[in-house]
């Protein structure tokens, strides 16, 4: 059983609509913020982050998704390091996992099921935090993600508003997930086609756990289903900042290019562009083809980090050695003009 | 739209079979468990601890389910009560929630989906939790509920292992809703029919918030799923010990004994039966009819709480300002045959 083939629209392309979303919201009057919550971001986006104590803060995410992938072992595997991201991103240590789980249990091999939370187990092993609970339930198509709680200490949270001028960019993963996972949908591509892609979804984001110069990071955001080109915006707009990108240093896999020059786009690659219309300005030198990169919506994509100059040589040799696709990709500059410039 | 019927299971009985789920998870070999967590329950069950420090505790829990009413906004009210309920049945108080929901986009009104959060929103206020984020996807059918974590200390949880010999047994809620909403699903009622049920099953757990003596319950659960017969066997089996029962205090709703002579029954009644067979005894006197009762699945149910006889009277005067239909039901004896005797 194939199981993308079981899903009308595979992970982040089942969300419901930015747009949607946010036009069901604004007709909701949402209960107040309690005294410790610093963080709920938008609603149903993002981590929230509640202080316990002056020592202790939750980074809380939760994320579920359809099949992006036909192996069951790997999509459980890719869900979990996905959920767990958003905690990273953050600056967290992952503690507590809870499983979203539903499956058509009439026309799904129990053995199927088990390779799901096997995968997701083994990654959550990798994370150091424990599965202690979570809800199934039988449904029409599968759905898997965790709802994950983190801990961080309140003074060391990475929030997306603290790039600073001549700051240096990281990105931790290559870029072409969103393309890849196309191709494999309409099955162009096999699984071991895109190995390096499904190797780099199921790999966590924990940076945390290999670097000494974390005071160095002024701010961070995962890569997901906005592209590099949503997520940058994003962080420049808080941040107050225009982030300078060089295309040429941006990681790919290797299979990124052909697989967008072949046609495999999802509509996010359309919203994407949409969205950040008015925030980004392209050298000329960057073809229409090229520009699809930075709109290719990640699935447990990179962490883009704003690090202090004086020591991205030093992060970036520390996390390459855990990361193969790690690599510098601009500066910050102060605002002017546009929030995002592709050079 | 009677969201009854645009889904084949309605609540509960879309989880994935115990039995079922057991052997699934029998073939997971999961994470070792971390430090500081204290209780991860069954795996996919009931809330979890994680200790962060001396002072603070975690509790935490995760439940959705498909629309059991008919009325959108009671739904989502009814979802959020339940989810935030383990919270206030391990002694604790909610703190943050994380919404999932599931909604055919292509169907359902943006304004349905509208009522379902301001439903949950209404009764996350009264809980004095903040909604923080959550995740939102386009599926065949609606599902809703909520990822909660809440705030114990870590001396002061309410177990299921802590009944004593003597202590009396409160229930802070009529027993009955699983074969009212049953009846409801069949459309042999109308909303306006279960109303009390519904009202009750809107109503929160937030014993704690109105509680001096809370040093005087020595355990507590709350009745879902398994109904009375159930967890009042898991509670009995923890705390090895025997429930003695009295149907006479039993609180029903006005319509529990005509929907259950009427034939409105679940599968959950007769796997409740079968899962408690060997720890019940009944007293001649309850007929087949009457036992129903106890098998009945509860959504959103009371707490069933074992206090010390001492305090039983005034905890009782205290609740019932705002249960009800709070009543005692029994006692507590050292463990004498079957695990729980009803007389």
């Amino acid at each position: 059983m194939k199981l993308t083939q079981t899903v009308k629209k595979g992970g982040c392309a089942a969300k419901v609509p930015a747009l949607m979303l946010r036009e069901i919201l604004a007709g909701v009057r949402f209960p107040p913020t309690i005294a410790g919550v610093s963080v709920d971001g938008s609603l149903f986006d993002d981590a929230a982050i509640f202080e316990i104590d002056a020592e202790h803060a939750l980074v809380q995410t939760l994320d579920f998704f359809t099949p992006i992938l036909d192996d069951a072992y790997d999509f459980g595997a890719v869900a979990a390091a996905n959920s767990l991201s958003d905690v990273y991103a953050m600056g967290g240590k992952p503690k507590t996992c809870m499983a979203i789980l539903a499956a058509p249990l009439a026309v799904l091999e129990a053995s199927l099921i088990q390779q799901v939370l096997q995968g997701a187990s083994d990654v959550i092993e990798q994370s150091h935090s424990s599965l202690v609970g979570g809800h199934s339930i039988d449904d029409d198509t599968l759905k898997f993600g965790l709802s994950v709680t983190g801990l961080v200490h309140p003074k060391k949270i990475w929030k997306n508003d603290g790039a600073c001028p001549g700051d240096h960019l990281i990105l931790t993963k290559p870029l072409g997930t969103g393309t890849l996972c196309a191709g494999l949908k309409r099955e162009a591509y096999s699984q071991a086609d895109i190995k390096e892609a499904i190797d780099s979804m199921k790999r966590l984001n924990n940076i945390i756990d290999f670097l000494s110069h974390t005071d160095a990071i002024h701010a961070a955001t995962d890569i997901t289903g906005f592209g590099l080109a949503g997520h940058a915006y994003q962080l420049a707009r808080a941040s107050k900042v225009t982030l300078r990108l060089q295309f040429q240093k941006l990681p790919l896999f290797q299979k990124t290019m052909d697989s967008l020059a072949l046609g495999h786009l999802t509509k996010a690659h359309r919203s994407n562009h949409d969205y950040t219309q008015r925030a980004m300005q392209w050298a000329d030198s960057i073809t229409e083809l090229e520009r699809l990169v930075l709109f290719d919506p990640q699935t447990s994509g990179g962490l883009l980090l704003s690090v202090s100059p004086a020591h991205s040589d030093q992060l970036l040799s520390d996390l390459a050695v855990h990361f193969p696709g790690c690599a510098r990709i601009g500066e910050v500059q102060s605002l002017q003009g546009p929030h995002v410039f592709v050079v």
